[in-house]
């Protein structure tokens, strides 16, 4: 923990409608695109069955930024805002945006 | 955005081994504890199929807590403690955990 840079992630968890033509290609579209973005560090997402005992099919993807500045940057990206359009008009049914401040980290990894 | 109270999340993402036997009992499990552990918020959890083109079988867990403190406490909770070592003696190839302060929070829900 020594050294440790705070940096900043944005929790985006979101149900989808059943008219999810086009979601999956626009996903990745936005996920190559948010890593060009100056500031970005990272990404993580995954998405449940909706027929899993577990899961009522949340999707969660998790991206990190250097600072809130880039978030606000990725979040006002005009492709990025026509695909946030395209979001509410057709394939969420509902989502949810955490702005937070990572403070602390680790890491396990199979010796 | 009016009188947000900021709160804190524990991002948990984690890839599974091949040995996932008594994993998803143990996942079930822990969540119904965590609810009632003082200072519990809520919890999302999603893992999408190794197999899916858009991911490599990566799982999120999301908790949200109402301080650090209760962060601590259900970490050192002693039956967690059992299963964070199940998890990394069996089940878990790699994880990485970071404790997040949730500084804003916006939602979209269809009309």
């Amino acid at each position: 923990m020594k050294n440790f840079k705070p940096y900043f992630a944005v929790i985006f968890t979101s149900t989808l409608t059943e008219n999810t033509k086009g979601y999956s290609e626009m996903a990745t579209e936005m996920e190559n695109l948010a890593k060009e973005q100056k500031g970005y560090l990272g990404i993580d997402s995954a998405r449940s069955d909706a027929s899993t005992a577990h899961s009522s099919g949340v999707g969660i993807t998790v991206s990190y930024w250097e600072s809130l500045d880039a978030i606000k940057n990725w979040k006002a990206n005009s492709k990025h805002l026509f695909a946030q359009q395209k979001g509410r008009d057709q394939w969420y049914n509902w989502y949810n945006v955490r702005i937070c401040k990572v403070e602390k980290e680790y890491e396990f990894e199979l010796g």
